[in-house]
């Protein structure tokens, strides 16, 4: 386990120590949780008051949250990126060396850069480009022509199919597969004729994509994520999509064929696009919300019904069925006129009668 | 890149040519960004507009469609099917050639076609067959007889369980796994007690399935694909699941254990079915869609909500929880009833009084 | 085909037999399609009526289920319980051998039990412990310092990613990926700064877990399963999740992270939970519910909308859409409210008036 010290940690941060710049630190964790060999961090205000119970060694925090704690703390203007700074730190996660390992199949024809680190059984096809510091590990599979940019890393398994191009820095986790064919298939006498699909997939400098991902090539033209996008697992990306710069894209969602996403959007998980639709940019579409239709504004956007116990749902569920055939939105309306018509009426008839106070909504 | 001459483009197609023969095309594309070395299609008669200010050297076109247009042109009588033929022209794909990589590993036992072509780090179990021309891609793991037909196209690492059984023309794209077990468990005093499952998936004729999509074998008797299915990525068929001829199912969507869909039906994404249903012939389900009851009808069918901005769906989705206990199928005729009183009322009243139009609704 | 007599198998299950003890079974089958070498099973009473049918050569019954039923059965509690533990008699999933296959590559400081079966193109990394049993199909990846215990049983392609801990007999389908990157980003400046994932995952003994399913390690502490959860295919579970024991999650759900479920949950298909909430013991949640805050007591969830054909759907997804602008909540009291006044009036005025029936609601 790596250990450094407090000073070590607030000089690779640039941050202002508060206490012992010798106190040992051997990991990073919640302020909760936290003990004395740990740096906690406050990247919420909301959660200030954990700051008088937390029994961390340090914490990361801004200096307008100081007010009240007493304790150890590198002090900086960001915690939670200089948390994801440090995280890098603390981690464990093998370094492969550079050099192929003698189990790997590769065409005489492919250009492997000598500090690049290709695992047991990776094949890479003829005419692909593997980039300087680029990562292969164990199983993956490199089609023709294809070029994969400098610091890469592609984990176990995963396969990117013939002349698609990635950028530098990409990290894309085990199992995904990139360019497998588009779901593009046109009827014909009742049956499916498949066409080809002859675009790639380009991806841009810094993108991540997540385990198990599938993004698919192009029909005609390719597939494209811009810089920094960053997509999680089990997410289906279709034919012809375009996705913006640093937009996110949580665990199983879907984008249909030839939908456009702006930049900085965020897609919560297990969200729908259909096809063919344009998506602005610094758009939030919030959890399994289905998409049938162009968002032009930046904002939130939703759909779904909230959960309920099931009896509570299947009752709301029969009403929303009948709904259809209920003019809902006219009915305050015809209320109000049935109102004005019956008031009209009692100030003709009960001028003089006693009004029941019961009887008034 | 290919090259074709349109005389050869409309002579493979059977199409009357208009212009020059001799004109030369390397590749297809959409009348909005073709090129005048591509050819462009129109499928629709809706674009019919774009024809005006299409670049492409050529048009794939119906005879209906020709009015206003007096560029090039191969008249065909269903421009989408033939631009699905021409796109294998202009495919790069790699074509492997016939034979086993040094490294793949074969029972004894197994019978492989000598027109077939096994990657590398391909493994196949014992009596397994391998139909004349089919590819197995790297990776690829074929299990205990297991039948491949002919020109089947494995891809990368898919994997075939032991004894399921694939026709001829299967295309399976990278990460599928056919023949996993189903989710079958007994539940016996809090635990779960695994049920074998000894059944198997068999597959059809020119069934597709996409990458990392799953098909389970069955418990009981066998998962069944027939002829002409087409399936997208990252789908999810349960065991003993039976899926007509020429069905079409998108990404993401999930078919539960036992039920049974029609033929020439069309699964959008995200589709949710239960298990134990049955789903009639030529049945259109809309994307997202939960079905949890049988389908009788040939039809479209739907369930879930519009998006919305988020703001704005919170407050439908509290009335919608509020509607649980509001009859509100009634609503209208009560307020039909109350109307009618209140007529009858303002008539005995209102004979000789000046109705004020604003409150009539 | 395995062959057992009648005798064997209730010996097997320590149950009653009721008729010949040499009759040779070769199967089991739901009574509808049993034939007279096989054995159905009545788990259900209300299929009772499927015994009169049935072409089973015996059929595995509880007492109370007899009365009227004469053919041949073993007579056990639990018939259910009792066909999943028949069901392995007859299961031809091949028994791979002990050993190493010759084209591993196992580092030389991993320790893998001689009773331990290690298949082709299997990568184990340094200081990984592979236990007593164990089976690692063809192509799995073990990374570095990875525990698993006794009898696990590994599938084709399956990734478990460094520190990664598996208790004994955990089951994992092909191409699921253990350990993955949680998804973890600081945002800073318009981009996503990446968060080392430095927890791992951790899972207890009895643990089942479904083809190209994804779990991903933590960010800080572990992911964990907990004994007894079994998951099928295509799940997502997020960072820092902890599923409690004996709960079970169907297909194509995701789970988010550092959200908790408790023990013997059963979560149907395509359900999604959002990330840091808690789900107590012995909740059920219904196919595709969307869970957006914790559930604290025990008992069915749902949400969503049923079904309609797509034009109804069109006409309640607008009347739907409207309801955000409608209290309706309050409808029923005004109109109580209106039909009191009105009431009242009427009392004045139609004293000695006739009423017309058709106007009463």
């Amino acid at each position: 386990v790596p250990v450094f010290t407090l000073g070590q940690l607030a000089a690779q941060l640039g941050g202002e120590l508060r206490g012992n710049a010798d106190h040992h630190i051997d990991g990073l964790a919640p302020l909760q949780t936290a003990t004395a060999s740990q740096l906690g961090f406050l990247a919420n205000p909301r959660y200030h008051e954990q700051l008088q119970q937390t029994q961390a060694g340090a914490v990361l925090i801004r200096p307008a949250d100081l007010a009240g704690y007493d304790g150890q703390a590198i002090i900086v203007k960001d915690p939670y990126a200089c948390f994801a700074t440090l995280s890098h730190a603390f981690d464990l996660t093998p370094k492969p060396k550079a050099g192929i390992h003698s189990s790997a199949v590769i065409d005489a024809t492919a250009s492997v850069d000598p500090t690049a680190s290709i695992g047991p059984f990776v094949v890479i096809d003829a005419d692909a480009v593997i980039g300087a510091g680029s990562v292969l590990a164990a199983g993956v599979h490199v089609g023709e022509a294809v070029v994969i940019g400098a610091d890469c890393w592609l984990g176990t398994h995963v396969v990117i199919h013939h002349r698609c191009r990635l950028g530098a820095r990409v990290r894309i986790h085990a199992g995904a597969v990139i360019g497998a064919d588009g779901f593009g298939f046109a009827p014909h006498a009742g049956q499916w004729h498949r066409i080809a699909q002859v675009g790639a997939v380009v991806i841009g400098n810094d993108v991540r994509i997540g385990a198990n991902t599938t993004v698919d090539r192009g029909a005609l033209g390719d597939t494209i994520l811009h810089d920094g996008v960053i997509i999680d697992n089990q997410v289906q990306i279709g034919h012809n999509v375009v996705i913006g710069a640093h937009t996110a894209i949580a665990a199983c969602s879907g984008v249909s064929g030839s939908t456009q996403i702006g930049e900085h959007c965020i897609l919560a998980g297990g969200v729908g696009l259909v096809g063919h639709i344009q998506i602005a940019d610094r758009v939030h579409i919030t959890g399994m919300t289905m998409v049938t239709k162009s968002i032009e504004q930046a904002g939130s956007y939703s759909s779904g019904t909230v959960m309920s116990e099931t009896a509570q749902w299947k009752k709301m569920a029969v009403r929303l069925k009948q709904l259809a055939d209920v003019p809902v939105a006219r009915l305050p309306n015809q209320l109000g006129h049935m109102q004005a018509r019956l008031e009209r009426l009692e100030s003709l008839i009960l001028d003089d009668q006693p009004v029941n106070p019961s009887t008034v909504s």
